[in-house]
C-alpha cells in the first residue's frame, strides 16, 4: 500500500490495482499482542492504518480484497487472477511472510499464530468466548514474549517455552537474557529457556497442549506458535524471479527482481546488511516501508535506492525496553571481524529520579580499530530509546572512543551524567585497544 | 571532585587536596527543581553524589570545606589559603560558575537564584516556613522553567518573564517554544515573553516584585533569578590565566590554562564547538565530568583530549521532554554556513499506543551538502531521548539523506514506523537539494 500510495500521489495518472488475498490492507500487525493484552483499546480497527474502502476513494486505488493471484505471466506482462488476466507495466510482488509453524498445528481450534490482523481477531473471540485458564507459548522472540506477557496480563497461567539457552533469540547476551527473563517471571509467565517443543498432540481440531523435547508435557487450553516467519515467495519463484536460500526473494537496492518488470518489497525480500553485505530477512514494517517507497520511485523513474538494514529491533514488555542492532560477537566474528565486548549496568536516568531502573547496555567492537559492530539493551523506561543513538554510531561507522566523547545529553531526567551508552562504550574501546 | 577521585585512583601515593568554598562538593545542582517541585523525595543529602567524609575516608582526599583561597602564585607553585600558604605540583582551577544576578537582588530574604546546594535549602526553608502564596521568576531558560513548573506544582501562583520571544531561549525555534509555553500554562505558570526584567524593588530586605520593561509591575512573594551564570575566573585571571571574552577561563584540549601548572575544568572553562572550532561555555554536569577526567589524564602523563561540545542539552517539564543540540539556522549563518530547516509535526508513538504524544522536530542542514547541523524537540515523553540520535549523527558529520536512511528502531510502543527524525530528515534533505 505504500508503494501503490506513492505512486498515485506522484503520477496522478497511473493506474494503481493492489490485489489481496485477505480482507485488509494496512494495519499493524506489531500491535496485535498489546491490542490482545487490553492495552491498546477499541476493536481491531484500532490498528487499521488504512482501510480499502478509503484507499479507493480518497487515494483512487483499485483495492481489491479476497483476490487470489494465480500466476504470473511475467513474458507477457500479466497475472491471472480468479480465472481473469490482468494486464500490467510494472509489477510489485509484495507478498510478505507466513508464520512459521513447524508443528502443522495452526488449523486447531485452539492453537493461534500471529501474523495478520485476522489472526489477532481470532484469538480475541477465543479468549472472550472460551475463557481458557492455560496458556503454552511456543517461541520466546520478539512476538512470543509480547502474546505471553498479554495472556498472562489477561489472567491466564502462562508457560513460554524457548528452544534456545537465551530469550529474544540465539543472538541475544545471556545477561540480557536473565533480565527480560526476571521480567517475564514476575508478569506470571512461567519462562523455560533450553527446552524445545517436540510436538502439539490433538483430539480431533483440540490442541492438548504441547510436548518438549525432554519428555514433559505441557497441557493448555490455549497454544501459541511463535517461531518466526517464512517468506512467501511462492508466486515470484514460480515467475522466475531468484530466491535466497532462506527463501526470500533477491532485489537490487531499486527493489527489481531479476525478472524483468517485476520488483519486490516487504517481508518477502531479503535486504543487503550494512555491515556484512550479506542479504538477510528482518520482517519488519519500517523496511517494509521504506522498500515499498524505494519501488514507487523505481517506477517512478527516480534513482532511489535501499541503503541496507542493521537488524535494529526493539520492544516494550511492561516496563522493560528491550533492543539490539547490528552484529553479536558470533556474528562478527562469522563475518570476519575480530570481536571485543563490553557489558554494563546502569541506570536509565540520575538515581535520586523516581522512576531510575535498571539498564543494562551491551556493546560488540572490533579490536583494535574500536569500530561499533552491534550492541544490544534492556533496562527501565527510556533504554529502548538509546539503540537508535548506537544505530546512528553504527551507520556512520563510530568507533566506541567516538561514542564516549559523543555530547549526549545530560538531564537527571533523562540519564546519569555519563549516559550507559557512554560508559559502556568507555569499556568497549579499552577492551578495543591493541 | 572527578578530577581528583581519578587522580587518585590511578595514582594511589599522591597526595591531593581539594578546597572548597562552600559545605558541600560533589551534589546534583540539576536535580534542585525537581527536589524543591516535591518529585525528588528525601532531604537535600538526597541530591549529594559524594560527601566530603566518604571523599576524605574511602578515597583518602584531603577535602577541606569552608576553605577560602586568597591567590595563587603560579611562579612559586603554591597557593594562599586562609592565611598559610600550600604548594602544589599541578593546580587545577574548577571554580564553576556563579548565578547572574543583574539586579543585585540576591541578597533579599524573598529573591533566590539557584546553582549551589545550599541555594535549594534556603528555598525549601522559606517555603515551609512562610508560605508564599505568589512568586515571579526571571529567566525562561531551563532554570526558570523547571523552578517555575516546580513552584506551581507547589501551588504557588507563578508568572515567568521571559525577555526574549522565545522561551528556552532565544536560540530555539517559536514553534517549539509555543508548545513549551502551553505546556507551562496548563501547569499553572503565567509565561511573559519578550517581557523583560527592569528591576526589583525592595523594601530593606524584602523584594516586592518585578518591575517590567513595559512598566508593569509583578508583585510576588518570591522572586527567583535565572538569567544564567557567569563563569568564576577571578583566582584564574589573577594568576595571569588567559580568558575568554565572556570571561571563561580558557584552556587547551588537555585542560591546560595558559600558565604553567594550572589546569582548569568544569563550569569555568569555554570548550572548542565541533561545528563551529569556537570556544562556547556551557555549564553542565557531563562537560564538567569530561573535563575533570581529562585533567586527571594530563596531571598522569595521558594522553587524552577534550573532544569538544555540540551544545546538547535537555529537560523534562512536566509530561513535556524538551532538547536541542547543535546549530540553529541563524548560529548556522553567523559560522558561515548556509542553512535549511525543517520543522515537522509527529507522535512519539504508534498512534494507537496508549500515552502516544504529539512531538515536533526542527532540524538545521546545510544547503547542497545536506550535511546536519543541529535540531530541537519538543514532545511528550520519549521525544528528549531522540535527540542523542541525532547528536550521534552531528557527532560524525552525516547529512540528512543519511539520518532518513538510518536503521532506527521500529516498535510500536517507542515510535511510529517511521521515526519523527526520519521524517524530519526527509523534509531537510529535500530542502538542502542545490
Amino acid at each position: 500500500m505504500t508503494c501503490a500510495s506513492q505512486v498515485k500521489r506522484h503520477r496522478e495518472q497511473a493506474e494503481v490495482t493492489v490485489l489481496e488475498h485477505g480482507g485488509h490492507v494496512s494495519y499493524s500487525a506489531c500491535g496485535i499482542p498489546g491490542w490482545l493484552g487490553g492495552r491498546i483499546e477499541g476493536g481491531p480497527e484500532a490498528l487499521v492504518a488504512l482501510d480499502a474502502d478509503t484507499a479507493r476513494e480518497d487515494r483512487d486505488i483499485d483495492v481489491r480484497t479476497g483476490t487470489t493471484v494465480e500466476r504470473i505471466e511475467p513474458d507477457e506482462h500479466r497475472i491471472r487472477v480468479d480465472g481473469t488476466t490482468l494486464a500490467y507495466d510494472e509489477l510489485v510482488i509484495a507478498t510478505g511472510a507466513a508464520p512459521h509453524d513447524p508443528f502443522d498445528a495452526g488449523d486447531a481450534d485452539n492453537v493461534f499464530v500471529f501474523r495478520h490482523l485476522d489472526h489477532g481477531v481470532r484469538a480475541e473471540r477465543f479468549l472472550s468466548q472460551t475463557d481458557p485458564e492455560t496458556a503454552c507459548v511456543v517461541g520466546g522472540g520478539f512476538v512470543g514474549m509480547e502474546i505471553g506477557e498479554a495472556l498472562a496480563r489477561r489472567g491466564l497461567d502462562v508457560t513460554l517455552l524457548q528452544a534456545e539457552e537465551t530469550l529474544v533469540g540465539a543472538r541475544f547476551h545471556p545477561e540480557l537474557s536473565e533480565v527480560v527473563r526476571e521480567h517475564l517471571e514476575a508478569a506470571g509467565v512461567d519462562v523455560r529457556t533450553s527446552t524445545e517443543a517436540r510436538s502439539i498432540p490433538r483430539q480431533g481440531e483440540w490442541a492438548e497442549g504441547v510436548r518438549t523435547g525432554d519428555g514433559t508435557f505441557v497441557t493448555a487450553d490455549l497454544v501459541v506458535v511463535a517461531t518466526g516467519t517464512e517468506p512467501r515467495s511462492g508466486l515470484a519463484a514460480e515467475a522466475g524471479c531468484e530466491i535466497s536460500e532462506e527463501g526470500a526473494v533477491l532485489v537490487d537496492r531499486a527493489m527489481r527482481t531479476s525478472v524483468d518488470g517485476i520488483l519486490a518489497c516487504g517481508d518477502c525480500v531479503a535486504y543487503p546488511h550494512r555491515l556484512t553485505g550479506e542479504r538477510v530477512r528482518q520482517p519488519l514494517a519500517l523496511h517494509a516501508n521504506r522498500g515499498g517507497r524505494i519501488a514507487a520511485s523505481t517506477i517512478l523513474g527516480e534513482e532511489a535506492r535501499f541503503p541496507g538494514i542493521l537488524g535494529t529491533a526493539a520492544t516494550r514488555i511492561g516496563h522493560l525496553d528491550i533492543a539490539l542492532t547490528g552484529l553479536t560477537a558470533s556474528e562478527a566474528l562469522s563475518a570476519g571481524f575480530e570481536p571485543v565486548t563490553a557489558t554494563i549496568e546502569a541506570e536509565t536516568k540520575a538515581g535520586y529520579e523516581p522512576g531510575a531502573a535498571p539498564a543494562r547496555v551491551h556493546l560488540v567492537a572490533e579490536k583494535g580499530s574500536g569500530r561499533l559492530l552491534g550492541g544490544q539493551i534492556v533496562g527501565g523506561s527510556g533504554a529502548g530509546h538509546r539503540i537508535d543513538t548506537l544505530a546512528a554510531a553504527l551507520w556512520k561507522d563510530a568507533t566506541a572512543g567516538e561514542l564516549e566523547d559523543m555530547d549526549l545529553a545530560y538531564s537527571p531526567l533523562l540519564s546519569p551524567t555519563w549516559d550507559p551508552l557512554a560508559v559502556a562504550a568507555r569499556m568497549a574501546a579499552r577492551e578495543a585497544e591493541p
